[in-house]
């Protein structure tokens, strides 16, 4: 048998024509959004004041197992896909493993990770309704510039609500958005009445992701042709990102690769949704015996501790209620934690899965995270995203095991993302100032201490 | 006919295994490097002191046209390569050109450069002559990032002698190079004699990159099995770029792609040396008209303003004497200018190729590049490294000329690089605050002031 190349890139007559909506595959679905005013399911209605009609149609879709992808999205994917399913030959032999290890690689397009394959899909279809502008938060800034780049493309205006740490600490994230167009406005800032709140109560505040979400959502509500869009958790962006798992399951079928075990980080879920998306109908139909692995820091456990229960998407509690593995909107993971995945909750298709035994999760520490990233950059040459690296360490972990067992199991990871703006992690690492943490019991109280009293 | 994909990507087994040796198709050779001392052509055995003997060897080989790519090379290669050669619809479509538009795109691996081809090279042969460790200079940090990838990869102890000032405003790229094992010491050190010398009359000296290169070739001559390499304008390392035209033209000749211009951004010469190594053969021997375009910063203009003379590779005035387009190694372009192509001469293959008049040059101003970068970014979704948007400039110009006259030509340009690490560039010109500078005559006469006096 030919050996199976470093890099697998599909042509472009393979790549996916349809996203793979996970719902229509499922026994059990997740339980639907609630307002919280009325603890009734949301309308489309309700949620079409919010996001974009077609998106909340796709929100809403629970039958059709596979979506087209419009034309004008596969004409952007065109541009940086399809991403390489590579073959990781010299980990392999650096851990001296029988295992074979292919990871997914998302890190090649600018904004240098998967966060791009929703935003293009996002505001397309703003376009297509009409939409002028469009608002979101950012945090680290991964989807703040994916969000820009689609903008640019679309010729429609946005707004970035960025921490305002975040923008001082990140000027180069800014500069980034800033080139592709976009506005950033450090959050709290004095254009929202939420902001003002904020700034009046605590002026010398460096803002928080909730703060943010919050100014972005009343800008989206109070201006004509204008909605606020989201990156991660919700069902359509896991759709989207199943444009992952759809090119990675041709490429397998291409070169009769059959992983064993599936491994990706997940932080509100929605990489992994997307990768899992190809393979999971046949786990759940019990035709496949994949071995399913979500990873997470042990710094924000929100699968392997968290409770299984109705909770707020944002720390502000404006939200709609998904039932979802959550430690709490009030939880907020230490400082000294460096890479992503810091969202208390979970994408609550990922956490039904997980809830039904269909998949299972992982906490490592980042510590160990870093260590591998590293491990990984010096044999295979590229470096990862922090929030990545969770994904790596474990496949590292499952390869180590097949080296003792002497089993040749196909290991497949999702590697979403490239470090280039991780580099302040990365030079606490190399000087050997990070640290662990690990939340103690009493910490994990705090947390769900603020989950809503709702009884359904 | 069937539309071209937007990317091509060669499989594996249509990746080259020779690199062309442009020397072996040239009617007349690049005068030969000159001892400073005897004013007699560098023996092999002087430069085998600094250099390792396979990339002599390489460096004086003027009649084979293909030279093997070893395997153990390859297979570093296969990590990050075959590039894509990137139709850019995007483009075409904003500038409503008849022109074709290509560019080959060398940023997807972690240095975001073409360096790495070959830093991959330079450090297979030296562990392979038995060194175990390596010195060199960086400015901006590409070539550093690139060889500590492959001293990693390698296993070979690196050092990176760079530029004081440029380690402390680039602590990123210095963390990068620590992540892959390299050990970074800002210039001047306290570690040669070169060092302590410029410390002892000048403490407070934020450094240079002639500096670093004393400091980083003191160091290799004085340590045992250890030599200093460097990432440009020398023949061998054109050699190794050769990589870049070999798989384009494979792919051009697979997809029936016939350019008409080729076009590259020139600082010491090597990428563009690289690109058009297949091509301009024909070109020589009459059988090909394509046009070939190098393309300088006016601030920094050697091949447009420089004259043809032998002169120091560094400003230390410390390397064999050679004959190149040179602005003379005391000119330094403004502190204003921002996006590499800072170097004084111009590789002797390409210098020679100039003179002889196979290919023309066009200088550019650096807010012209950072327009065309900008729109890039927008339309084609890659953020340029600003050196890459050179020669991307000057593909707009030739694209907006078909416009005008109706040709409908095949435009190929290289795309070198990612711009993630010039971002402090890319805020200047958000804020406006970015300017041009084109060097006076009188400017010019300082630089040409320092070229050695020798007759030859």
């Amino acid at each position: 048998m030919t050996k199976t190349p470093y890099k697998i890139y599909l042509n472009e007559d393979e790549m996916p024509k349809t996203w793979h909506n996970i719902k229509a595959v499922m026994k059990e679905l997740p339980s639907p959004f609630i307002h919280p005013a009325t603890l009734k399911p949301c309308s489309a209605d309700e949620l079409n004041q919010v996001f974009c009609s077609e998106l909340v149609e796709q929100e809403l879709n629970t039958t059709d197992e596979y979506i087209e992808i419009p034309e004008g999205i596969r004409e952007f994917y065109k541009m940086y896909r399809p991403s390489p399913l590579v073959r990781a030959y010299c980990l392999e032999r650096l851990l001296d493993t029988p295992a074979e290890i292919y990871y997914k690689f998302e890190g090649t397009n600018t904004s240098g990770s998967h966060k791009l394959n929703s935003a293009a899909a996002q505001v397309y279809y703003a376009q297509k309704q009409g939409l002028t502008s469009l608002t979101t938060e950012t945090g680290a800034g991964q989807w703040g510039t994916a969000l820009a780049m689609a903008c640019a493309y679309y010729n429609i205006d946005l707004s970035v609500y960025m921490v305002k740490v975040s923008a001082e600490q990140k000027p180069y994230r800014k500069a980034v958005i800033e080139t592709y167009g976009g506005k950033v406005i450090p959050s709290p800032s004095n254009t929202t009445a939420a902001g003002k709140k904020i700034l009046a109560e605590n002026p010398d505040t460096g803002g928080s992701l909730g703060c943010a979400i919050s100014e972005a959502m009343e800008v989206a509500m109070q201006t004509d042709n204008c909605r606020y869009v989201l990156g991660s958790v919700l069902d359509h962006v896991l759709l989207h990102q199943s444009v992952i798992g759809e090119e990675t399951k041709t490429a397998c079928d291409k070169y009769d690769i059959q992983p064993d075990i599936i491994i990706g980080c997940a932080g509100g879920g929605s990489n992994y949704g997307g990768l899992i998306a190809p393979f999971i109908g046949d786990k759940i139909n019990g035709t496949s015996n994949i071995e399913f692995i979500a990873v997470e820091p042990v710094s924000c456990p929100s699968l392997t501790r968290g409770k299984y229960a109705f909770d707020f998407g944002d720390t502000g509690q404006t939200t709609p209620l998904m039932k979802m593995y959550t430690l709490g909107s009030g939880f907020m993971p230490s400082p000294n934690h460096a890479g992503g995945l810091r969202y208390h909750g979970m994408s609550p298709i990922i956490s039904k899965l997980y809830d039904d035994g269909y998949l299972s999760a992982r906490a490592v520490e980042q510590t160990k995270v870093f260590d591998a990233a590293t491990m990984f950059a010096r044999c295979e040459g590229t470096l990862p995203a922090p929030e990545s690296a969770h994904a790596l360490q474990v496949a590292i972990e499952e390869a180590l095991k097949c080296k003792e067992t002497g089993e040749k199991k196909t290991i497949l990871f999702g590697l979403t993302g490239t470090g280039y703006f991780d580099l302040s992690a990365y030079m606490s690492y190399n000087e050997g100032s990070m640290t662990d943490y690990v939340p103690t019991d009493e910490d994990l109280e705090k947390g769900f201490a603020s989950l809503p009293k709702v009884e359904l």
